[in-house]
């Protein structure tokens, strides 16, 4: 059976991610979710070490899922060698995602020969996007994201934006 | 470990379509490919025998992947149950298919529970979609498509297109 | 203020379509509800009169919502003329549909001088197609769309695939 | 009948804003324009003082619609409350703007119950975005947008360029 | 210099396809227009015979413009290569046009070496789709198309329609 | 016969841009390959002095090649009047980057009057993008992009990444 990791910036980490992990967890033998700083976006809103409590806090309850920890500017598939990953998942929430999805799994094929699968969101979470949460947290107060995030989140966000 | 069905018309059954069982094979404990017909698309130029002649000859290779057959007009989730898949595998060939197929995994999943993964086509395939194939050896013979579909695929059209 | 047209072939009525209802009649004087065959698909799976009689179930709570009737094949703006509407209204539901309804929008605007509202489906209904439902009712039974389509909608559908 | 609020960066306001603000007027009881800077951004090229007055300048023929003055940075949702707007009216110019649309409209919806209407703008407008309007203002001059922009923006340009 | 094949259904001819013929006849040293049966869409509202003459009528001032005539239903690359054209030229009207546009420019490539241009269409063009001119036509009758098609198109359909 | 202005970022110049100069010089009497710095992207991470070297290297080959040298900040239609270019020429990888380009190719019509032609990448290099190229050099190092840049261009990448 197979090791997926689940790379991404969560920043915030919300539901639209935990039900990726969720899925995940029910289809690979284990599931590494790998907090990476993006170079190409602007600086994260929440600390590495914020989003990694996050993110523990809110997978706690599956036994096959994994915090990765301690890998620097790396890249995507330079992590998965490195933890033993057999395969690369990423969610895709909306179709408008879809392009930059398939260049991002192309090129780590071409470079690295590891597979990406994709995880359709149901609809119901597929409008959530980190970055409208970041806007809705810095301009509405945290309490604008209840129920968009897991409780954890919900519960460090109003620690950090009161 | 988990058992995946990959469903499609296979009209014909092209080098796109063996991409994703090969990658799927790695993936899963089990692939079952299953032909069915598009109730939403012209009527096929392939009998479904000759597609699962098709798929037969050019899966042989793979220890793990099954021809799933005798099925007749039937939705793909309760293909899925009868032949106890634990989720529904598709390709995802260019951007512009996504909106549909993120559609159909959302659909499934309301009616059945059943989830979806989408396999990434390689780019060199991203191109190669059965109704430019069926264009080609319809208008300008069985000859166009070598190199586009497997060898039993190809050996089988230029017997019809002859 | 102002009355909108919304034209549909509604084929069959469902949650969705609903939606796009009970928000219009919210922001106009009055609502125009009108079934019509597109020509450009498939026939319908039921006929004007049941599509008539879903329609008119569904919608019955809403005092400014009319059922528009005995038009013949005709362009939609010139039943928004005849119907002296000022202004259609469609609903969007995915990226994807926008581009048909930008040319229609423009088309429509061209030749008649009526604008073009879009209504954004929320994200919970917006996997709900017409035609996947279709589907499921033909291959899979009435039962299948029970939760998808509105209660009169679901009554009529288990008395036609029964 | 209802208060529409139209809010955008108008960085230049260009004449496919205007478009959007003369059809709105036509389907609203009133129409509020409120500039405001998007964070997600880079800076404005031009000042939100410059900005109020290309707006005001260019919708002073419109009785029905108002500047929005004196909101510092704030969410769209609470901009619309706290004007006691009814529904929240953005342009459509291009199908690939859809899905951003659609996701700030379903968001808006679910942290503060208010619509969004997307009004299409007509295909001559559809290729003005302010992004290459300021490309060519700052690398070809004041000149290149005269019959991009509504005439008093113009005047503004040039005198800003030269 | 080069030979420019312009293929198409022309099912009608239109402003946005002269304006295409006419952009081509200024980058290429001689443009052939081919009508052909697109044997993936219903059948053509004007027979192949109406077409020809609706587009000899309408590029009759442009000297380096030809009609090809008598091919039967064939690839657009064995059209090319009849014709002795070296290069294919389609119109680009609207960016959800483009998936199919490469797929077809990478599959005639792929089967015969010959290379594909895609000329923009001028933005005030962009929303005219044979398809909807055909229901304009249809169903509201030849007058609903003056200033979409070029004059002597529009007796023509005048002609038919009446 | 033409000359056809190629205008990019070229950070770095790739195998997709190849291929794109190579096919134009078989179109066009003259191309003429215009590095350019795009004022709404972050800083390049090779120098116009670097990009120019690597330009240079590659199209040395080509005897209808020319690259353009000494523009300041200018507008790609005002280089394109300066150089006395007939038509601007981009390479069209994937659909997602359709709008975009049809968007700039309509300004760059209506503010000069140049046309734009669009040249569809064979699908084998349509997931070469200098954003992941960026990528992989900077935290992959040099070697992971070999194979997706002409030789001239590895030689100058490893000289720099080493």
């Amino acid at each position: 059976m197979k090791r997926a990791l689940f790379p991404g910036s969560f920043d915030p980490f919300h539901n639209g991610h935990l039900e990726i992990v969720e899925t995940a967890s029910r289809l690979f033998e284990s599931v590494l979710v790998a907090p990476v700083n993006n170079p190409q976006k602007a600086p994260a809103l929440f600390t590495l070490s914020e989003r990694r409590r996050m993110i523990a806090a809110s997978v706690s309850h599956l036994a096959n899922v994994e915090l990765l920890d301690g890998y620097g500017p790396m890249l995507v598939v330079d992590i998965a060698r490195k933890a033993r990953a057999d395969v690369i998942v990423k969610g895709l929430r909306v179709s408008s995602d879809a392009e930059a999805e398939l260049q991002q799994a192309q090129t780590n094929k071409a470079v690295s020969g590891i597979e990406t699968v994709l995880l359709p969101c149901s609809s119901g979470y597929s409008f959530i996007a980190s970055r409208w949460l970041r806007d809705l947290m810095t301009y509405g107060g945290a309490d604008r994201v209840g129920g968009l995030v897991p409780d954890p989140v919900f519960a460090l966000v109003k620690e950090k934006f009161s």
